[in-house]
């Protein structure tokens, strides 16, 4: 068998030992808590969370003014988009399906292949990509936040100092309206927490399932992606699945699942092809379509991919009937939405970077 | 002067005699009622607008189910999108800048060159149109809409019948939801009921101008996009602005204003040159970027191409400033949107018209 043990085989031991007692055997899952760590280097001032959701909503942080970060991160679409792959700055489109930022701020590393350490450093990375926010620099996207009264004011009262307006603090708001993010209370965490009729039966069994067959080998933890809180594991460990594990399935083709070497692209190193950062599962049922290529719209049809090419076996109707049915019971409480008030341009302003800004 | 006087003659008189007397001057102007007209043929049954709801959020409404309603008319970003144009199923691309869906209801027609006579038609026309939902017939949406058994039931209880889940059905549902999008209040409104404090002294001399230099000759009545409501036009009266109507200045080819003839493309009647429906001034400040082809990102700079290809004129700096803050007091109160639960598909079922569906 070729699975991929990196961190696995440690799970791997307190499954086989938990597994006997049915009580025991859903040690692997945590509800997910209401707040996610906050850094010690980023409080959540209120001042810095409201600016952060400003933020969130305004496309001005894009070059061409096109896309905010909830275009491709849709708070009304699963926290990501129906598209494939999403479309960024200049009609640029990204390589990969937009993860979901529900419960981001629970991820120890972010980005299909794992290449951002924090949120923070995934929004500082975003200004910067060209297929999201394109700017060529930091200093672009500082004058153009800088040219708004508003934003001044409210930089000024987040982070304070001669000059507040900077990529870094836009990165460290957003990441602070980020962490506020978080869809707790799903069927699943109540059942976790003793309501035993949260879960109906088919999707207990899915539960179950999910143990017994495997799937909870690497989607453990609080966000059902590994790693548990609390076990240490260093970078690089626990956190990726060769996909597919299995190759040579009708679904290669169907589904160009080896389109893109993941993890290797980045790091150009050899075990790291076909790996990638494991996706959250919460909220799974909100944000199809599914994989790094965004190529299967169905819940079911990804869970029969995923048993053929990760477990190596054809899943019959009824476990995938039932894993289903657990995978939806993982949709959280979602906050309404206030559409945002975006800071004027003051009326004799251009916005710096753009004709007609 | 090239000023177009379709329908305008009638109001011009109207200001004449109103302009005088500053408490009449402002005649032209109507507060936003909480509900817009709705069509006997399709009553605001609960079950249908909920229906209507759910569809305006699902992607799979699009045959490559890449974009929903939502996606080009985003509750969250002005009821448009920030793109100039915005992207379609099939990532194609529309020509033009999708207008807001807020207050759309109180529109006599919709659609940049007036093209839909109802959001019904509107609503049935995009799905076939290759840019937007793209699906060849509505055969098409309909098999999608019936493989998802929610859907079925949803349809049943808003329209009843035999075989309720139709693409006209749909449609009615979609237009029944949007006649809920309506955002009252605004401090234009509160100041037309006799809150003479809700305009600032600013905004309340951007109104006077407003009125003074010609621009409520062709932005009035309750969406400042004409007509008066009760004032009897006939279908290709009152709604059409010539733009540019002072061709020549340098914004023409900064802007591109002539890249598109209009209703010209579609009726190929030469009195359609630049011939355009009246956009609705309301909410404008969260509608950039402005004009058919969504060239131009701030709204004072969208007043001062207005003045100059408009009005035939540069309006000064403080023309612009009061025009603007006179904009801005049109954003009426907006909901806060309930992130959506769609129906799911059965773990069996394919969505008809998708692989990995």
């Amino acid at each position: 068998m070729r699975r991929i043990s990196i961190g696995c085989s440690v799970l791997g031991l307190l499954l086989a030992l938990a597994l006997p007692g049915p009580a025991a055997a859903f040690e692997p899952f945590r509800p997910l808590p209401e707040r996610p760590p906050i850094p010690e280097g980023n409080p959540q001032l209120p001042a810095r969370v409201a600016l952060g959701r400003t933020l969130w909503f305004d496309p001005r942080l894009s070059v061409d003014a096109s896309v905010s970060c909830n275009s491709c991160h849709d708070l009304l679409a699963g926290g990501t988009t129906p598209r494939s792959t999403a479309v960024g700055a200049m009609g640029r489109r990204g390589r990969r399906n937009p993860p979901t930022v529900w419960n981001a701020a629970f991820q120890t590393a972010l980005g299909w292949d794992a290449r951002y350490r924090s949120l923070e450093h995934l929004a500082q990375a975003h200004f910067l990509d060209p297929t999201v926010m394109g700017w060529a620099d930091p200093g672009g996207l500082e004058a153009r936040l800088r040219a708004i009264p508003g934003y001044r004011k409210a930089f000024r009262r987040a982070f304070g100092g001669a000059q507040p307006v900077t990529a870094r603090h836009a990165a460290m708001a957003l990441a602070a309206f980020q962490r506020t993010l978080v869809t707790p209370d799903s069927p699943f965490d109540r059942y976790l927490r003793g309501e035993r009729q949260a879960l109906d039966e088919r999707a207990r069994r899915g539960m179950e399932r999910f143990v017994e067959a495997g799937c909870a080998a690497c989607h453990f933890g609080v966000l059902l992606a590994g790693p548990v809180p609390g076990l240490a594991l260093q970078p690089g460990q626990g956190f990726y699945e060769l996909f597919p594990n299995f190759p040579g399935s009708p679904y290669d083709a169907l589904y160009r699942l080896q389109d893109d070497p993941g993890r290797y692209a980045r790091t150009r190193e050899p075990s790291h092809k076909g790996m990638w950062r494991l996706p959250t599962l919460r909220n799974v049922a909100l944000t199809a379509p599914y994989f790094h290529n965004g190529s299967v719209w169905s819940l079911a049809e990804a869970v029969r991919v995923m048993g053929r090419t990760e477990l190596g076996r054809e899943l019959s109707a009824q476990e995938v009937e039932e894993l289903t049915a657990f995978l939806r019971s993982l949709t959280g409480r979602l906050p309404a939405i206030q559409p945002p008030r975006l800071p004027p341009l003051p009326p004799e302003g251009a916005l710096p970077g753009l004709p007609g800004g």
